[in-house]
């Protein structure tokens, strides 16, 4: 989506170690005329498939997640990080999300409440790298008996292997960025260019 | 704001130990819809003043925050939660937060990009008991030479000390529902009830 890569080339930072900041407008301040814009692209992406529930995982996908369950009309719901090995399964699901970045096994978990059997998921998140945490929400989505309608994701890294683990689950992934490289001399090229 | 107390009452659980439940719309399970209304009241409210920023705090409030920057057409800002008693103040504003709740310290921080002398910002929570989360914000804004244009909470829990101890600082508080009192047995009373 030509908006968000231009503005990714505008105000993203590709920094040492090859690491793309983009948290002037998108995980830490946030321009929220931006995420509509975007929740309205996700909105005609997904247009054609049921969904019944938006989900993401706390904190930086709430932003976006809130407006595209706002455009569809429907509830969202974010699974919570819990660091504790002691997780109440009689009332939540929850799934084991490994951090390749910090080297450590997070727990993501929902109550029961608000997912359930038959019901058509969104899953939706700021970015995509190695697809652990969209894993874990699939994990979480299928113990309830819950279907994953697709997903949606505002900043790919297509030179990691997140879009591949999930599109091998048979699960149809739409990203409004792709970012295929950068380098903090050249700059960034997405997918396509 | 009677459609939030109206929804209180019906949706909202009292629990053991007067804990009010109100996961299934505001905090866990979010209703787009809701939050869209009541973002349209904080911008009738605060309508007056000049507002260059909203922020919040992770994680909870950022979905009622993002709408709330919308009507207003200005950025959201997220304060982090860091557990590590390491803080690279160099870049970062922070500042202590207790949780009587979990007998904890937490820090908050924000990139000192993203808050500036002179801005006018509006704090945003979903909830406000003991208010140290808007005095750890109120200390931040206060670091970066900014002011505190006012504060919108969705619930306050008025029997608490929250709202004296934001008032005192002479900050004017706006919350949508104040709970007076509430009682497994006879349910939730509000202020002026």
């Amino acid at each position: 989506m030509k908006l968000l890569e231009d503005r990714i080339r505008r105000d993203g930072k590709v920094c040492e170690g090859n690491i793309l900041r983009v948290d002037s407008f998108l995980n830490h301040q946030i321009d929220p005329a931006l995420m509509q814009a975007l929740a309205e692209e996700f909105h005609r992406l997904y247009g054609d498939r049921k969904i019944d529930k938006v989900l993401t995982v706390e904190a930086s996908g709430i932003a976006i997640a809130i407006m595209v369950a706002l455009s569809f009309g429907v509830p969202l719901v974010f699974a919570k990080k819990a660091k504790s090995k002691n997780i109440d399964n009689e009332n939540v699901y929850s799934a084991d999300v490994v951090s390749f970045t910090h080297g450590t096994v997070n727990k993501v978990i929902i109550s029961k409440e608000f997912l359930h059997a038959g019901e058509n998921v969104l899953l939706i998140d700021d970015f995509l790298a190695n697809g652990q945490a969209m894993l874990g929400l699939m994990d979480v989505v299928a113990q309830a008996g819950a279907t994953v309608a697709g997903i949606g994701i505002m900043v790919e890294k297509s030179y990691q292997k997140g879009r591949a683990l999930l599109e091998e689950r048979g699960v149809r992934v739409e990203s409004l960025a792709r970012v295929a490289s950068m380098d903090a001399e050249t700059g960034i090229r997405f997918v396509g260019e």
